[in-house]
């Protein structure tokens, strides 16, 4: 399980509301940024910004190309390296097919959440089967929908903090995740 | 070295700018959020948002009695569990004074930072003298001014991940710092 062949995905859509309802969340600009950044720091393949809106969809590929092409590349050429590395979709499905075409092999899918659940497995234990890739899946909002955990091949823990509040944004969560299993202390 | 008696700041003054010189950078809304969310979840004291401009200050005030007092309290008092233990400074000293007649010692002042510097202490060797307060200094913009890291009883090695590239924002930095020192797995 090499961070090169691994791929982190943001879904906003099947997500959670603080009601438990299935609901589509609106794209957050930092959350482009911050977890591109944290995908290039620890050497990931690619990340994947997942929603079915096609005007969201549109306002990524803006945001992708003022750092990439436009005028943010001369003011800050990391932010472009970073930002590179983001490839925009409309389903985890589409996001597996795109893995699958890239490296060869169906990714195992590892969903993430916040909340306890049986069978998740330790940040220790993970490891990827017969050298498939890694697809590390992230919710918006209050977190990934039922059919997501469904479909997964596997659940990680969620951070286990100093009590019960673990209310970490999404943005903390990619990068303590990607650290947990990818940096070198 | 418990993460109760053990504070966050981050500073808005002094810090570079991409030509290295020193700056006083804008509050980011979302640095508020998760950093408080993250002090939260590891069970830390408190989180000092650091800026000498007083329009700056009462703009946190803003966003922090919105959420503990206003109407963000009723949409997610999760985040106004969080909020609760941020305190806004015009500067550093600022911070540890508060810290001095909170915790009743000086704290333990230990900067941090993105690039290779001497003499930086590893993760797992950091612990603070005599049972004193810990304070973890993390900068904004490009990075604190040396006069931050010169005052500083100790400075922590960066978070280093797959290769050169580390260029991870503050608040994901402050997550995995956070997660080194107190989380459990």
């Amino acid at each position: 399980m090499t961070p090169a062949a691994s791929y982190v995905a943001l879904v906003h859509h099947p997500v959670l509301d603080k009601h438990g309802r299935v609901v589509t969340t609106a794209i957050t600009n930092l959350d482009v940024h911050d977890i591109a950044r944290a995908t290039r720091t620890f050497g990931l393949a690619r990340y994947f910004v997942v929603t079915p809106i096609e005007a969201q969809r549109q306002l990524v590929a803006r945001i992708l190309w003022h750092w990439t092409s436009g005028q943010g590349r001369e003011h800050n050429d990391k932010r472009s390296d970073a930002l590179a590395r983001v490839t925009v979709v409309p389903t985890l499905a589409d996001a597996r097919a795109a893995i699958r075409a890239e490296a060869g092999a169906q990714p195992f899918v590892v969903a993430t959440g916040a909340r306890p659940r049986s069978g998740t497995w330790g940040f220790g234990e993970l490891a990827t089967p017969d050298g498939r890739p890694l697809l590390l899946v992230f919710g918006t909002g209050w977190g990934l929908a039922e059919e997501v955990f469904a479909a997964a091949d596997a659940t990680l823990a969620p951070v286990v903090g100093a009590g019960e509040y673990n209310h970490l944004s999404v943005r903390s969560a990619v990068a303590i995740v990607l650290d947990r299993l990818f940096g070198k202390r």
